[in-house]
């Protein structure tokens, strides 16, 4: 006994001395802490079968032996037949297991059912698919229920996924930059590759796989053509090698220009015969070493990155001829539709104006991939007018999980709720009910590709997402994609129990938090509407007053377009009428100033000052009681978290600690930034009791972020 | 016993999960794996007194229990007064401890004594220092002496450094790109400073006092003056509140043309009475926000920067105008040497030419800061002729821990033999025995300021340094500037039973490949005296032909000057008479091409093909011999890896395994790459046996390393 106490102490010890780093995830597998519970599951599992032995199940296989060993905390041994007290994994097709019960047509190529056998045999639970990467699904599913401590003893589930392509977008650069990346530099060093495999790439695809992220683009929208030369397509080939046991395909994004700039063409046009061979043979080159090589995701005539137009070609001729080159070999083209050329009289409209119109002229292997609003990843807008305006044509969403305009690396922001205001939006595309997930899913207009895309939040910070609840953000994209009916509070719910803890107590505290956690961005930084008031090119901190840039859609005056009358843009019939780009349904919704719900009052209207909002407060004293709301919550944050001390390790604790002391200086150089610009037009008091702010606008106008990161 | 058996599968399951990513480095504190031995450590240690609460006294005993708790596998308990099986630390001033027999005076500011106290009460290990942080320093001391399974029971030790200011020098950028940098990204997240504090600069400030440094300077040499503004001045003062404790200052880099970037003058001429002023004022507020700033690194009128040559003034001028803004806060400059502007007739003498005649015109807060050799941190350079000949000056080592010219982050090179050449060569400036030690450490010229720095190879990877072997470089600069005297042997054992093993054959084959791993990158890359024939810019692989850029000293072929009658450069009298730099008896020793020693035969001589090498063979044969050599030994040090398998854990193993794949690839590449080309001067064949190269020189010279690392 003494030596048992001995160990217990050791353990003690040896637990802190490897402080809680996040490089776990939330696969972190360690022992259950309620020892009833643990003591039913060690008494349900003592060892594991697999059939079959591809490396796809190799890596299920010892998943489920690291996870059940870490999280029982003893030996499961394998075993070759079926016993008491086990777990089993396999596929329809082995012949050796027990199929029976199991509707495996409803399971598709990815689904799984996990279900307790009944028979003589006692507690074997079935781990079965169609295919191996099912078996594995299946197996990370298994492990979640273990490890958020739910009961295993009468199982009966089976789980498809809602869309096919669940797929991160890398922005990383190939000198290891990342765009908008805010946890460090990008994780793939490809120097150092193909010759060194870093056991991220295999934790990265473990993790990916936990979720059912089954696709990723390495490489930044923002291309260089290098990535597509034969020494680095070695390199993507290494990655592809340790993803691909993980169901997990690589896919690069495409240069327009890449014809000139690696293949010494004259041009790059898209109706000229060499560049078409080109990119034909460059698509061989690559299937012939990377032989299930996902696709191209392409950013073209946006932002300065070359296209199509340049040629005086349309999307759909660039589009097309990149995926007729891949066709062959069943891979796809993803076309942004993130495009805003100064044409329009209203950078909401112009996505839409250029898009909508070549419905139907692509061909069968693209998807035109469209962030969730109109115009580009705010905290919050209404869904864009693209989805279920094109009845032709497959439309990808994409969704940003890097904060860039929110809060970045260090405000607390969970993004679940955000994602699904857009999802559960109805289009009225084929009438009510059209929302947007169907959509994206393809069943509104029957499209067989569909997805959803998440621009990725990782980097090479030890905890891989920098703040410790970003990584929340990369898992709720694959849960989601796999199935968006899951709300935001079971998302939130799962990853908390294994990420944190699962104390009922304090996990309630934090899921409160994160649940409130994107309101209160939306209200100290853009509430009632407000949008694209950051910073100008790093886009950290408050720049209502940005007026200097020589485009007048890269300002924020253009976006809230304050005066003297007034706040926000009218989108109107009497204004640009970009209203018109909804179905009369949705337009109706917005279209009425009396109407127009509170929250997206300035994106669709330029209202008095003293327009009386839905809560009975003018329009600028409801403004203030946002932004001294958004800050108050964060306060309250704070006081939530402090309590959860002796809930959490040390090391995340205190991170989280001084992230939300940052995130409160934040909050409240926003609100007082905005309120003092924004009282030069209403010349009106903030009303009392709120506490005035302690510094002059000139103060906040001199602040400057210099080497902000992923800019 | 059930029951501890189950613990026992437990504690393997837990550290097979927690894989060993290297975060720790050489402060792993697992537990003692030779049972006897640790009963024995459990039996003498118990508890600790510590008299004093300062803050370096509250992290020595928090490193204490720490250490002590992870390698004993039980509880330290603190106690209130001397106890049996105890350890106590305390500083000379306190009355309550037992100083008897211990010769303060003889231990300095730093120095600590470690003894056995003899008396009734039994097994008492007493720590001691005149100061908090001498107690710290003989803390880790300690801890290494457990760690490394040394003899505890019978105490008797006194140390202090050899050396003051012990001091890295980071290359890193202000937007976290590091130059020459091989192992990620900075550290430093300015971004996130002052309000985040990273548990990373906690223990970089550990393990930097773990080994004596106690000093570092956060910025590139090639500096940004944003880095002295408020602002950052506050981020800076974040970090210098982490490492004061550990006995660390901070150190700046100054760009000398600040007064002009950021405090707007017209010039920054350091005999203007206005730049004087401004630095007085600028050193006047660093100080207020950080009282104890240790001073400023700069890199004057070298590649670019500017400097007091820009105003037709000299290093001294320029040095000695930021001495004196620094000295009423006994802030310090460190100066350094390296320039080459394009005026000699060869870079090897142009440090010297610059920095010599300057001898006694530096302020007494001057330090001119000299790297290892004349020109750049090559594989094997002679001392520079600058050390020993300033006897009014004193001057600082400069060795570089990043291995810019050394394989970078993939090769496997243990630098201390090479440091060692430097500080053991004999500069005969006041007659034999007037080594580089003696220069440095201010004893050959009675100068009371001196130090040694180490050009960081720290980065955010993961573990540090990125190669696993390269922690041992950043390890051994400071254990040799604490003391010079200890051998590379016993640093890289030291190391590796910190970091690795303490089993005995193990370690003796880990420090085999260690030992030779230094001679080993000699011989595939600049054998010979062979010197800068690496690629331009990025410096990884060979580039012997390089002749196209516009100085003629940054051309590799300036460096080789191989041409049909022989190979080598000529700096005797015949040639640019670099030789006269050095003293009469060290010049002598390289003079006559059949006296100079091999290894430095081309580095001073223009040697025929022909000629006749101490080995018998002729240089071509010798070259060749070399290369190949080189090759032999890194497939060697493979093997000898290999056969570490069971006793290295696995994610460590499996990197070094990789690693030295690289390496092999990458010194075939170097030895077929120089010998081709060196071969179409020589016109004579690559003898047999040696494998022919299967590629050709122009495949060789095809090659492009594009987003190299650090460049």
């Amino acid at each position: 006994m003494k030596k048992n106490i001995l160990f217990f102490i050791f353990l003690a010890f040896s637990s802190a001395a490897l402080a809680e780093d996040g490089y776990r995830l939330w696969l972190r597998y360690d022992k259950i802490d309620n020892s009833i519970l643990l003591q039913q599951y060690r008494n349900l599992i003592n060892s594991f079968v697999t059939d079959g032995s591809s490396p796809t199940l190799r890596v299920a296989k010892k998943e489920l032996l690291t996870g059940l060993q870490g999280l029982l905390g003893k030996k499961i041994s394998e075993a070759t037949g079926i016993k008491n007290n086990s777990v089993i994994l396999f596929t329809k097709s082995s012949s050796r297991m027990e199929t029976k019960g199991v509707n495996y047509d409803k399971l598709g190529d990815e689904g799984f059912a996990i279900f307790s056998l009944k028979g003589n045999i006692k507690n074997v639970i079935a781990i079965t698919a169609n295919t191996d990467i099912g078996v594995l699904y299946g197996v990370f599913y298994f492990l979640r229920l273990v490890q958020t401590q739910r009961p295993i003893s009468d199982l009966n589930i089976t789980s498809s996924p809602k869309l096919k392509i669940r797929i991160l977008n890398h922005w990383d650069n190939l000198n290891r930059t990342v765009e908008r990346g805010y946890a460090g530099f990008s994780i793939w060093n490809w120097h150092t590759l193909p010759g060194y495999i870093d056991q991220r790439y295999i934790d990265y695809a473990r993790a990916n796989a936990s979720v059912g992220i089954n696709a990723t683009v390495l490489t930044n929208v923002n291309a260089n053509a290098t990535i597509l030369t034969q020494p680095w397509l070695e390199k993507v080939k290494a990655l592809a090698d340790v993803f691909r046991p993980y169901g997990i395909k690589v896919y690069l994004t495409a240069r327009f220009s890449a014809p000139i700039e690696i293949g010494k063409l004259k041009t790059a046009d898209p109706l000229d015969d060499s560049v078409q061979s080109w990119w034909k043979e460059k698509a061989k080159e690559i299937y012939s070493i990377i032989p299930d090589f996902g696709g191209f995701l392409v950013k073209a005539n946006s932002e300065g990155q070359p296209g199509p137009q340049d040629y005086k070609r349309n999307h759909a001729d660039g589009a097309n001829m990149l995926a007729d080159a891949l066709a062959p070999f069943k891979g796809i083209v993803m076309w942004r539709s993130f495009v805003y050329n100064p044409g329009s009289n209203d950078r909401f409209k112009q996505a839409y104006e250029e898009f909508q119109p070549l419905d139907g002229k692509f061909r069968k292997n693209v998807m035109v991939q469209v962030k969730n609003g109109p115009i580009d990843f705010q905290p919050r807008e209404p869904f864009s007018p693209l989805f279920g305006a094109t009845p032709q044509t497959p439309l990808m969403m994409e969704f940003q999980l890097t904060q860039e305009y929110l809060g970045q690396g260090t405000h607390l922001v969970y993004e679940v709720p955000m994602f699904k205001e857009v999802l559960r939006a109805d289009t009225y595309a084929k009438g009510k009910g059209s929302t947007v997930e169907k959509v994206i899913d393809g069943s509104l207009y029957d499209h067989d590709l569909n997805g959803i895309a998440g621009v990725s939040n990782i980097g090479n910070d030890i905890n891989w997402c920098g703040h410790p609840f970003a990584q929340a953000n990369w898992y709720a994209l694959g849960r989601l994609s796999w199935d968006y009916d899951l709300s935001s509070e079971q998302i939130a719910d799962e990853w908390i129990k294994q990420t944190f803890t699962n104390n009922k107590n304090a996990a309630a505290v934090i899921k409160n938090i994160m649940l409130h956690s994107h309101e209160a961005l939306v209200n100290y930084m853009t509430p009632i509407g407000l949008t694209h008031i950051m910073y100008n090119g790093h886009h950290y901190g408050p720049m209502p007053w940005g007026n200097t840039l020589h485009r007048p859609d890269w300002n924020p005056v253009y976006y809230h377009r304050a005066d003297s009358t007034g706040i926000g843009f009218d989108r109107t019939e009497k204004g640009t009428n970009a209203l018109a780009q909804y179905k009369p349904e949705v337009r109706t919704q917005f279209e009425d100033i009396n109407k127009c719900p509170d929250e997206y009052l300035l994106w669709f209207h330029h209202a008095s000052w003293d327009h009386p909002m839905k809560t009975g407060r003018t329009l600028w004293n409801e403004l203030c009681y946002k932004y001294y709301t958004g800050v108050d919550t964060v306060r309250s944050f704070q006081q939530q978290w402090n309590r959860l001390e002796k809930y959490i390790d040390e090391a995340r604790f205190t991170q989280v600690k001084q992230l939300l002391n940052i995130q409160v200086n934040d909050a409240i150089w926003w609100r007082n930034a905005c309120l003092l610009y924004f009282q030069t037009f209403s010349k009106r008091p903030i009303p009392a009791p709120y506490e005035q702010p302690d510094k002059t606008l000139d103060y906040y106008k001199s602040i400057r972020i210099l080497f902000a990161p992923g800019n």
